[in-house]
């Protein structure tokens, strides 16, 4: 199949939003094995909406649509389709009823236009939509398949995954099943050197790298009959992988390390504390973006100035003078002070230049030091970073002090 | 002018990459009056790039390419342009001096692929490339004008700031100019409100209104012979904007809160700390965010549990068992704990319900106490919050902290 996907919105030519619309429908798209020729934009105007139609009509045989479908005269989405394709636009009982009764709950007055977005292609299937009042629809017609969905990604994202994925499934005869690999200390390159047996002339499964900031994702899918032998194929090739990488594999869920983490303190009924300098409360704020963060969490102690060093962590003025206060003698009394003054199971330091100002010649910008205490032992290491602007140092540190912990408690 | 922006790329096609370039580009044009009628995205396909300049061809008298002028065989933009309208790609001198140079300087060896992004159309007018190999182009033909431009956003928007706006200003024998306000404590319709009268039948200067996470951006623009009649036109607009809502404008100069509130401190020489419960650490990583933070930021706690709270600032356990740890006296007990800790001179305090779950009848999910102490007095405050997502109520937390300080140092 061969699609082209239409975002329908003068917010969009406006460079008002960006167009993730398109980014998610292709993402998906791309792994029911159908073919993106094109993405195309255009604004509210029945004349160039129904110039992209005869355009995209010529060259795909599957046509996307976003955006377009409310209640105002500006949405002409659904009109200009039904224009284009010869279809009657007809009120739909059963989308017309389910609109007056939400009017009727909300005590909102249903106005003529209100009306219009139960009105849909005569041919078409409903699309129901869960989150919002605009409907969206699956028409066939000519040999062409027409899917119209709404604009607000709230409502379209839900839609697609549930009322359009199915059917596109259904017409492949087939079911796709795909697992996220999080991988950790490799590159996008060696990941793909270590696993080149899985990834050359593999048709199903499939293995495609990821390169995120400072770590890879690899996606292993596999598109079979059933559900149960496409989780079987992509399990397969899992436990291969994993057997291949063992030491660059923190999750073979899709779960980011900072949930990873979470999960083994919890697990273990371990308490965490943080004190931070570079990273100036990013882990702690990574850390508390997890919903139930206090089971675990206890406090971080953003130490950003050397007095707060000395005060709050009882680091020595000594070791500030002498090593300074990016060393792994300072990164190791942090986390030890913050042992006495939290008590807590695992206690993580960070100390780091994180630019564009400071470093040294031995600890340029970039470098930055991640103390541990766990189980009496306490250890400090030494890390620095690839073009190191402030917001990249900072993400590594975060990154390596998650890290850090996963190593230790593994 | 009406313009379509062709942005080149497989990786678009397969969502791998957010399509940014069409919407800095068409924010750039729509600031220059310049109506942008489609966005189109294509995959390395002779054919369909060809198809599409086709389409452009005939209905916009502008398109602005970003995309497919690197070195190699899939890069296929320049060559494609040059077939339509019939130019001859030709090595262009000055631009194969360059690149030869370039070469030596790095030591890697030059193929004749790389040999490649030295040639253009034969009418081009070369655009450099400050930040990559690829230099752009600019190309009048037929009535028609053709801008090409590197797919990498941090090589595009450069060059479209300093060689493309100026020609594109100066074939409109006139300057823009603009300065972005920034409000608080009021909504995106209020503010229309408001400056009804500026906004209404305004043709120069313009205001447009843009609605952020819970904080609006009021944008005046003004398009002038010179850049002085421009510049005059939008500061007479500002000082009349700023007479009618003196209360909602935190800066007049584009500014966020963190870096308005760095620089009130900086100038008075004052020292921030803060203590957080359900931003956990994300002020402090805001404030830490700036360069130089270092200067007015002393420290953050990050008291998640009710243990650190009172570890830490000395919270009574009687006040969280009355009251709670989300109270108003909490907040105040917070702030007074904290300037005794770190005798910073301005003290900030937050704890809230982030949700998803917790919360009481009196005090939903949303809420949160905001307190402050500053020169001796300390007071707290409450605020709620719409639609409360976790990351809307901690976002909305850290906001209305800066807010907090702002207000009181006014």
């Amino acid at each position: 199949m061969r699609c082209t996907v239409l975002t329908v919105g003068t917010e969009i030519l406006f460079g008002s939003i960006v167009n993730t619309n398109s980014v998610y429908i292709s993402q998906q798209l791309q792994e029911l094995g159908i073919d993106v020729m094109y993405h195309m934009s255009v604004g509210d105007n029945p004349a160039r909406l129904k110039e992209m139609l005869a355009h995209i009509y010529t060259d795909c045989d599957m046509i996307i649509t976003t955006g377009g479908l409310g209640p105002t005269q500006d949405d002409l989405t659904k009109e200009m389709i039904c224009e284009y394709f010869g279809e009657r636009n007809v009120p739909f009982p059963e989308e017309m009823a389910k609109l007056e009764a939400l009017f009727a709950k909300s005590e909102r007055k249903m106005t003529e236009n209100n009306r219009k977005q139960a009105f849909l292609p005569e041919h078409a299937v409903v699309l129901p939509n869960a989150n919002g009042t605009a409907p969206g629809f699956w028409l066939e017609k000519d040999g062409k398949l027409i899917i119209s969905l709404p604009g607000p990604p709230s409502e379209m994202k839900p839609m697609f995954d549930n009322e359009v994925k199915p059917r596109l499934l259904a017409r492949q005869d087939s079911v796709l099943w795909s697992r996220n690999i999080m991988t950790y200390d490799i590159g996008e390159s060696a990941l793909e050197t270590e696993l080149l047996e899985f990834i050359d002339g593999q048709t199903d499964p499939t293995l495609a790298t990821y390169a995120g900031t400072f770590q890879c994702k690899l996606r292993i899918s596999s598109k079979r009959k059933t559900l149960e032998e496409a989780r079987a194929a992509v399990d397969a090739m899992t436990e291969k992988v994993v057997k291949k990488i063992p030491d660059n594999i923190y999750s073979v869920e899709g779960e980011d390390i900072a949930q990873v983490v979470f999960k083994m303190l919890k697990e273990r009924g371990l308490k965490l504390s943080s004190c931070e300098s570079c990273t100036g409360g990013m882990f702690a704020a990574a850390v508390t973006d997890i919903s139930g963060a206090s089971e675990v969490f206890d406090r971080s102690l953003v130490t950003y100035s050397e007095k707060a060093k000395m005060e709050e962590l009882g680091v020595s003025p000594a070791t500030l003078e002498r090593y300074s206060a990016v060393s792994s003698q300072t990164a190791l009394e942090m986390a030890e002070g913050l042992r006495r003054a939290s008590g807590s199971d695992v206690c993580v330091s960070v100390t780091g230049y994180a630019g564009p100002l400071g470093g040294t010649e031995e600890d340029p910008v970039g470098t930055f030091y991640v103390g541990l205490w766990y189980d009496g032992k306490c250890a400090a290491k030494r890390f620095t970073t690839r073009r190191p602007t402030r917001e990249r140092v900072r993400k590594n540190a975060v990154l390596q002090m998650f890290l850090q912990i996963y190593k230790t408690l593994k």
